[in-house]
């Protein structure tokens, strides 16, 4: 059952969000945010991070899930919502889920 | 001096790959392969992920470097540049170089 087994499998939402330099440290802020009063608090949540491009013009937000289904779920709670509603308006964001195919260390 | 601090300080170069489905297991294995023959190989490298979109449009891959100028080295190492001039031959890429602003755990 190739579905379920997948389903039980942490998954990692990777946001990327293209932004107005000048808009940067505000999309950056409000990720800070959303990620400390809101998210971290949603079940199934397991870590996140935050990225800033050096050129000004992006934002990566990583964040890994229990499984997708606690992924879904998130995406329609109500508490999470409103925080996706505000880095949408202040840039274009592409999402898509993801899971870990390759760690390595140096 | 903001600029020597920053060259100093891990930096993240995130690539995002776009893909059609039926070449994304081959750009995987291709970013594998590099990973494990050349880049872990190469001075600076600390860490990296690869990250295959559970929707077959995507792959990330995500490496840490010990500084921008370890980076910066890097694009113009002998041995890593045929590894990306392979994937770029494969999917469309966007390449950005990001600090780490925000780690959170649940």
């Amino acid at each position: 059952m190739t579905t379920l087994a997948k389903d039980n499998r942490v998954v990692t939402l990777i946001n990327v969000f293209t932004v107005a330099p000048e808009r940067q440290q505000q999309l950056v802020d409000l990720l800070m945010h959303a990620t400390e009063i809101t998210m971290r608090h949603v079940p199934g949540f397991v870590s996140a991070h935050i990225h800033k491009s050096l050129d000004g013009t992006r934002v990566v937000n990583d964040a890994q899930w229990r499984s997708r289904d606690d992924f879904e779920a998130m995406l329609r709670h109500p508490a999470a919502i409103p925080h996706m509603q505000e880095a949408a308006a202040l840039a274009q964001v592409e999402p898509h889920v993801y899971e870990v195919v390759e760690t390595v260390h140096g």
